[in-house]
């Protein structure tokens, strides 16, 4: 990888390629008309600079939906600073655009390891003016891993070193190990520094709230957090209807691979999985589900899916999405039974959801047929495709959600920002959601562009039901 | 009606036609074979008798499933009186059944106003082996109407007679009304003693749970109450799952039409109008959906659906059907405009989401085509159809749910009971929704009838989530 | 059976209860409205009459649909007299108001085998108003057993008795060969009479078709006769979107079975298999196809359906449908394999898909549940239902097919007949198609009523493609 | 462009970048796997050659699949040159791997109109060892354009010049007449030469099926041609099912556009049309379909799709897909009235369905934003994108249909090569369709890989249907 880190003022960022600038700028175009709900936050928020100089590090995909995301949270006031939280989920036109435009990004398609908390910490890293760094006030984050670090910096720093001198489950694990320990030295106080301006977290995903339910439970939250995900607006619809689009979008530019026909696994049926079960059946797949749970479990069968083990599967199937936000759902027995030729991905969160690393050291060998595919050829002569190395397949091998449904996301990212830095004084170290009537407006705000025409209660009705004639109108417990 | 009501000893019951017992014992027996979680249940908790000498009063759709419902509540021991929620819900042949085993049992398909409200009452009166009646200490109930009337007969006798004098909104408030001006002279001091008895009501549907949260929030709710309607292995599956078949069904029962090419407008989407829609599409009709809750035309829209008012639609369409639990949402103004032949429908709740009323009093010439089948030819000779007379089209044209779907709603029914009983005494008078630990048990209790092969957790996948092994798996803001 | 034959001037009909005409003639004015093409043809025709004096014999399903096509081949002027096809498929309703209006029909739901093939010669007796009959000039046949039965009367009359006298395969042959005889004897030289004064028939079903082909392969073929069946607006109208909606109806009205969450096996891929299947999915059955033309079986695994034998399904799937038009697809050592409770029927062609015989003689315990739903307990204890005694479920169960796809089926029949009468003596005894321009006349018929908007060729693009602005717009070989 | 054409024995081909072969390489193996049908004719008749020595002119998109088929040709014994049949269609790395293994190929992604024909022309020029060229005795087409050439370089041959000399409707008529009259002056005789040893062509496509049968017509066909398209496994597999895969495959890649929630029009609803309006709704578009034929708008219609006209989606619409195979279908009087950021793609045929060249001179501003994507501003500000300059989506925005469907295709191109010159003699210059034996073959070919198990008929049953226990099963007229 070719990419360089500058810090110097006048070039902040590390992308791929600058001059993909143009590129990225007009794509950026394009999907601003696709994101109404940004746009319209940026017209009603802008002229109070609600965030005004305020310090925000994004660490989020960085894809050409984000630089909408972080362009509307500059246009807020925001001092903005953003890392990718994939190694392979950036854009590098979107990256080229943003840091073109004075932003400073550090993302590239591609990363190592290393270079992937690197950039997480340069993003993280506001100069002072004095040639120290300073952290940020707000955090956006995808998957926790900024949110992560800080916690383990600050508790290395307040003297609990079990941690990073543990053994590692992982060689990622390793990379962050090091990389606090580089910290310690380099920059000592830095990370409780951090935490001293840190006022608040929103985070994307059900792994990263997850953690941070964890943490809460635990006590050892240190800032308020915003459960973005679970906002009506993100988890049914960017869960859901950006799965929907984007699986088949990757398998398709990873494999170019006849889906009509196929026998296709999907392992997990949450908002992912139900996505990506109907997308793959929909191309005329036969879908098979995998389930822990009872009741997603009856679902999938009331939606007409065959529910069974992943080894009832093995020698039948040839496609597997894991989607589970759990580990090890396909290991390496797995693939070592599976047909030939078939094909591997996750959609879920990590990349181990699928056992990559003891794929990589069974002696399978392996061929790179082009970026993010490769192909594993077994002892016994049968070979499986991996795509993305286990990493998000709709990230990793197309260009993730479409616009329309991140404008959602989005939406509620910058509203939970708005919120966190407004009543900074009135939050807790606590997971928040965003109240219904929020979420309701997030909704509102995209209707119009794709022609939808709201009924209006009347009074009278909306005394019989009793709510307001404006919502919102529906219990707390209401599933949608 | 011929039906008759005998309330000797030896004939409790008021019934269409006991003849039809058998036919009505030959489809209980089909009906058990899908109906998994209810005979599960049987299997487990018999032995105990956890509801031994219980007097439980019924008020729920009398069809075949409700007959498996009843005797598994007579299997756990419960001394059980039964009454339809609906006066066109009621399958003949069950209640014989049902009424012919010796269970007291009032309902009838085709009941007037003033004949639902004395079954209510008849199904309300245990016979105190003194000539007078005690009231139940349970309530199975669907709608609110057992709930309602409690309410309404107590708080006349405390001497609030406030509501009974009132002016009537509708011909029903008026029978209700005189019902308990006839009980108050006739039973004084019955609906005191009701309640001191009572402790408990588990209630089946979106609209009377509604009503539960008023009365509870108005500090008026006399016991505590348990949201079934909620549990997701209800909500999710009798609503969704459960109109997506029987919805069609009452259609074609009822006009034998082609639903292909048609235009059918569905006013509502949330779970009934969801499972309405889908069912609608996949016969071939051109669907268009209505809605005031922008998050839910979202997702409407991002189904493919068409979203518009029900104004827009009139002349274009030919079916209409609403799910929305309001009032008023096909008005006389509506009906007038619409398409020569339209068909107008309800599957949401009561009939006033129709303006049945208003149409009956309009000077539309109303021909009757089969029982539950009217067309109404207005002065300037354009005609529509109303179904069931403007109630739920599912149970007036067709049978309702099938068995299996309501397995799931009348396991949670019966787990209610069984612990609204048992922990009669810590219970407090609020709405209490099921532990998602017996919601999971629900699904669990019908996977293997469809062949479902769950996936086990490891304890090092369960301890990576941070739940159970077992489960409950997902957190309580989860939407499924 | 109570219907008795009337054949005085006056009462010359046969039905099950001739009060139920108000109620038919109701759903008759009502299927008028959804059969735009047949109420065009007659605006269109009648004027001119050009049925006038003919004597035409209908031997198809007595169903109001088709009480709508009795009553345009009588407006545009023949004489008319009608039997079922079918022991079961007639709509007493419909039957009584044909009767009512004075013509001739011998139907009821519920025939015996010999009142069946009684009833068709019935229909094929026109009086001759000197104590004798004549046959028709024209038939309307549907599955050829008007066909059938003159083209064997014609045989044993011309001297050859080989299959009168040959052992027969079923009960059902016994009974035509008992009629055959009885009339050879009773009306000595009829079919050779009947033979001189027929025209034409015109064929509606597959079934029909290929024999009609068989007879024109053997030099047989008496008359000239139009499939019908292979008009584009019959067989992928009919017996796809037909068989998509009246399926279902037939399994829930007979069972009121849940269907999302079972197995299905749909035996056969043709255009009713297709919208069999099809429909079973909509519903959330897990639908498996058995086939036996790769073509078809890989169109079907196109479509996401598992494709295997009825033996690989046997204890996994709850339902079983044939669609073959081929016999013995369920065997009797399938049955007794099948899952306790699993549900078989057929809506192919005719009851000798499945061996309902051998089931009927193998020891099974037969407990009829309602009309046409009986169950068959095996001796080991484990049960099927078998609906509609395997003949077709949705017209043995329900109603049949909707009033507007017949339109298109019927308006074929009704041109195929006038073009036989208007040009008797061009045509040969040969099997013919009607040309794709009345073809797509009858689609053209059918767009109003469901609102289509057709687009107009300019004459520059119909030149560029060669085809006349209104058409025919397709080669021959086009499929659709 | 850099591509260099090379005509010295060592290298005779013409392709973007020759190094591109290894992967290319990769990508056929994998191809390989997913084309069975391909696969299994290589085996069973690769021993006989049956095409040794044969020369094949291959104009054909120039993918991974189609390298595919050139191979079997190849290992079947013929002397193979190709080009592709689209400026767009080309993946370079197929030509590559194909030039580097030695087969004459003349094809890259982006050709200019007088590239691509000297590319037909090279493709057709077979070195006849001294200096000059042969002729291809075998013609593998694709939209017809080889087989123009050589009947308008033959006539002009032949002395009628009224063709090249008549005004030109579009520039690539300019530039056909342009080669023409230069290889009249280089080549004189070429084509007289050419047509005495052509011995036949088959053809892929509806397109030039269509030009076929109105040259057959005329008279003016000069060899026998076979109509592939019209194959049940390719006009209903390919058509139908590879652009249901390969439509939306475009969309994304060019646009990245969330699909879910637009207005989507789809432009004629034959099997290319069914495929994609199927596909769009599957991703949650609202689908209007426009027709011309009353027959295919009823098929629309019965499926639940809007039927209307252009016109009446203006303004409304985000989305636009032509799949007519006519021309002047989408006008710039249509463009310049749609909703701001309409999308306008062709997956019919030729770039005419839409008015390219009347939009390029409209005045509208073009800028383009990644290759096959131009957004064209029109003077009131408002904007829309045009894909692949109006050719084929699939192909220029994607990498067209996929391996598993194009086999079939394929199947039956290499099936019929190998009949037409095995029966050279018995054949007329007319169109043929392949034997539906045949057809079924290459369907049976296929079924194995996606594990379908056919059932076989007794003989008692082929019998009863009057079929050959192994088929052929239906007949000629039956449209599956």
């Amino acid at each position: 990888m070719n990419a360089q880190l500058h810090t110097t003022p006048s070039h902040d960022y590390k992308v791929a390629d600058i001059s993909l600038a143009d590129w990225g700028r007009k794509e950026i175009d394009i999907a601003e008309h696709e994101m109404p709900g940004l746009m319209a936050i940026r017209r009603k928020y802008a002229p109070q600079a609600p965030l005004k100089g305020v310090r925000v590090t994004g660490s989020l995909h960085m894809t050409i939906q984000t630089a909408v995301l972080i362009e509307t949270l500059k246009d807020l006031g925001a001092d903005v600073r953003w890392a990718s939280c994939n190694i392979f989920s950036t854009q590098d036109h979107a990256a080229a655009a943003i840091a073109a435009s004075g932003t400073p990004v550090f993302a590239w398609k591609g990363e190592t390891l290393e270079e992937y908390w690197d950039c997480t910490l340069a993003a993280l890293s506001f100069p002072d003016g004095k040639g120290g760094f300073l952290g940020p006030q707000l955090v956006v984050d995808d998957g926790g891993d900024v949110t992560l670090l800080i916690h383990k910096g600050y508790a290395l720093e307040q003297g609990d070193d079990s941690w990073v001198n543990s053994p590692s489950a992982s060689h990622e694990e390793q990379v962050i190990k090091a990389l606090l320990k580089r910290t310690l030295k380099e920059r000592p106080g830095f990370w409780t520094k951090v935490v001293a301006d840190w006022k608040g977290v929103s985070e994307e995903t059900t792994t990263g709230v997850h953690r941070l339910y964890q943490l809460a439970e635990a006590g050892k939250l240190l800032v308020p957090a915003i459960n973005v995900n679970d906002s009506v607006t993100k988890s049914k619809f960017d869960n859901l209807y950006g799965c929907r689009e984007s699986l088949a979008d990757g398998l398709k530019r990873a494999m170019d691979v006849m889906l009509a026909g196929k026998v296709a696994v999907v392992c997990g049926y949450g908002d992912v999985g139900k996505g990506s079960a109907h997308s793959l059946r929909a191309y005329g797949c036969r879908v098979i589900v995998t389930e822990i749970d009872p009741i997603c479990a009856l679902q999938a069968a009331m939606e007409g899916f065959e529910v069974t083990t992943v080894e009832d599967t093995l020698g039948i199937a040839d496609i597997y999405v894991t989607a589970t936000g759990n580990k090890d759902i396909i290991t390496l027995e797995h693939m070592q039974a599976m047909k030939d030729q078939a094909i591997v991905c996750n959609i879920g969160h990590f990349d181990n959801e699928i056992q990559v690393d003891r794929l990589k050291a069974s002696g399978a060998v392996c061929t790179n047929i082009k970026p993010q595919v490769d192909k594993y050829t077994f002892p016994d002569g049968h070979a499986i495709f991996l795509l993305a190395e286990g990493r998000l397949v709709n990230l990793g091998c197309a260009t993730g959600h479409p616009s329309f449904v991140m404008s959602n996301s989005f939406s509620n990212q910058t509203l939970a920002q708005i919120d966190l830095w407004a009543n900074r004084d009135r939050y807790q170290p606590k997971v928040y959601l965003l109240p219904k009537k929020l979420d309701e407006e997030v909704a509102r705000l995209h209707l119009e562009k794709i022609g939808v025409k709201l009924t209006q209660l009347t009074p009278a009705q909306a005394d019989y039901l009793g709510v307001p004639v404006d919502g919102p109108f529906k219990p707390e417990h209401y599933r949608y």
